[in-house]
């Protein structure tokens, strides 16, 4: 087996290209534009996780830009920030608005942590970054599904986010943790999303009765990317804990007998894929 | 949407890169090197087909090869054969050895027509083609899965047949349609394949009944895959008819359950995707 | 193909046995103790049903009772139940209180309707009725899932409702349509249900959006199964329209990797199965 890290360090992406690597969870790497940027790292030894991390955080390959979606353990990882931000010294952290203080706890340089909002759009060198909305929930039960404003000087702040990329002139929408809400599939359509990474572990009863707040399902993932136009959509966080799971199986019989413009990739996580500019249309 | 036919037909994929299409059944273009081929192209109206064409013959953007991989008609189909040799004029036709005669009797020149057989490697230009039998059969019941030896001046000669080619130093195995036999994870591993396109729609006593014979199915082309080391597995031959169909779902579900380090992506009919060496390493 | 009506007026299940029979969606025969009862009878000729009606209303085996669940046309059709009621001149209609004056309204004579609400027991000769609530929704979007109380003579009563009959020793629930509510699994628990029938479509952002109002989805309806004991688990409410589908392929798998206590059986539409006081435990 070829060292996922290393990989992710020497990818060379062509023009219009980007190279995708899904490392479990909402865990994504990409790379393009001579850019490498994670999001959601996870690559803490967290107890009871399936997929283990492929490499450590003391071990990652550079980033240039961190982004994390919201401050559950899962996409804002304690564990692993402080480390990636030791062997990725010129990486900038991007959180939402009122987590950067989170963020500058771990010891994160505050010069270094750039917290965001829906609809501000942020230049990343060659990349331009746009967050979106994401509508979760910090603590069930009772199972409440809101954007869970966060009140700061006055302002209410989205608490959750997803984020769409232009890199290499490919779209590319990471949704964080979210259901579905009134104007998304809008605002991605409008957006030209290209690649989709979308949650598939669903909401369920059950499992908001022991605290997991759940995200839209396997069939509301492949209806919001056939409705929004996407070509290429990657299921996420369906396997990294027993309790929280999603099956991409159903994933893509659903698309195959209701979307047949939609392609699903489903990566082997830390195997490296890739998206041209034009793949899908 | 856009035009398939006009996507294949300007595709540009840069170097080390492979742009594919699916098209429905066992049918996939491949364009990579500056080459166009097409596999097993099934474009005619067939009775009861579930998936259209996404193009006529007569429409059909040029092809420098055209590939057969047996001469069942949704893989050697005497409806798409004659008007791709018009519309692609330069395009060399290549096939079983003993079906040359059955391509030449279409109205296709035979100096455009080079018959092949199992470890002869084919210089297509810069594309490199090396053909593996295929086991199948040709009639039903009682199913007899073999490699359906023909005799031709005192040689046997493989009836089916599987086609390897790099492009762009990408290695790309399209099984045609075939069960397991031995020696076929070997020569697949020894080769180090990139891209598999395998059919997933099984044996099955009741088909057979029917004179449906039969392939690998989901759980076998999953297994072959993975003991070979194949980086990306693209199902195919599971749509078409409603009497032949395999289940992607199951193969997904199977793969993440047992081959944790396999790829699978499930193109929707006439989408482009895209392979980079080293992708799925 | 054994008649289904006749198959049901002639039904001798022997002491401790009752015979069943799914008739699609949430319609439900029960045949033991010398009584016929029907739940959410569909016989009509909806549009756009994918499963016919095994018999019409006029030539409808007699009940001796008739269950409406809740007002939804799949539950409560007024193309039905007027020709039940002439069919079956002896048949009591039962049906959530409020609701009573739609049932007269049909031509039901007043006193063949009784009206209930949660807690009450009712006697039905040699059968045993207790209702308890259901918690869906009458219109969406936005989707809003509960009780839908509704007031009369100052009193607040539930819209919907499931019911749990003891039928010749045997306990079932039909629960109708229903997301899972804080206590209900106690109370299923308490009751000790042998079968459960369960809707399994599930709820959807975008079926929401389409003024379809969802139910628990597989995997809920299996843990509620599980975690109350129940002994048999039937899936409904997942074949009858295509915008409106659950997978009890996707249930049995979830049964078999969770819950290997839980017996489930997928009916098919009009056949009979039995249940004997002990199966299951």
């Amino acid at each position: 087996m070829r060292d996922v890290a290393r990989d992710i360090a020497t990818a060379q992406p062509p023009p219009h290209t980007v190279a995708m690597w899904w490392l479990g969870q909402a865990s994504v790497v990409l790379r393009g534009a001579d850019t490498t940027i994670y999001i959601d790292p996870f690559l803490s030894e967290y107890p009871d996780r399936l997929v283990p991390p492929p490499f450590t955080p003391a071990t990652a390959p550079p980033a240039d830009y961190v982004l994390c979606t919201h401050e559950h353990v899962d996409h804002f990882d304690p564990q692993t920030l402080p480390g990636m931000a030791q062997t990725s010294p010129h990486a900038c952290f991007i959180v939402p608005l009122h987590i950067v203080e989170q963020a500058t706890a771990l010891g994160i340089s505050a010069e270094r942590v750039l917290g965001t909002q829906p609809d501000e759009v942020v230049h990343l060198g060659a990349i331009t970054l746009l967050s979106v909305p994401a509508c979760h929930g910090l603590k069930a039960p009772p199972a409440t599904y809101d954007f869970g404003f966060v009140e700061r000087a006055g302002k209410n702040l989205y608490r959750y986010l997803g984020y769409i990329l232009e890199i290499a002139g490919v779209r590319i929408y990471h949704a964080g943790d979210t259901v579905i809400y009134d104007g998304l599939v809008e605002r991605l359509r409008e957006l030209e999303i290209d690649v989709a990474f979308l949650p598939i572990n669903g909401r369920s009863y059950f499992r908001e009765q022991r605290d997991i707040v759940g995200n839209m399902d396997e069939r509301e993932a492949a209806d919001l990317a056939a409705a929004a136009g996407v070509k290429l959509l990657v299921p996420t966080h369906y396997e990294m804990f027993a309790a929280n799971q999603g099956r991409p199986g159903t994933l893509v019989d659903y698309v195959q007998a209701s979307h047949s413009r939609l392609t699903c990739l489903i990566p082997a996580p830390g195997r490296r894929f890739t998206f041209m500019k034009g793949d899908g249309r």
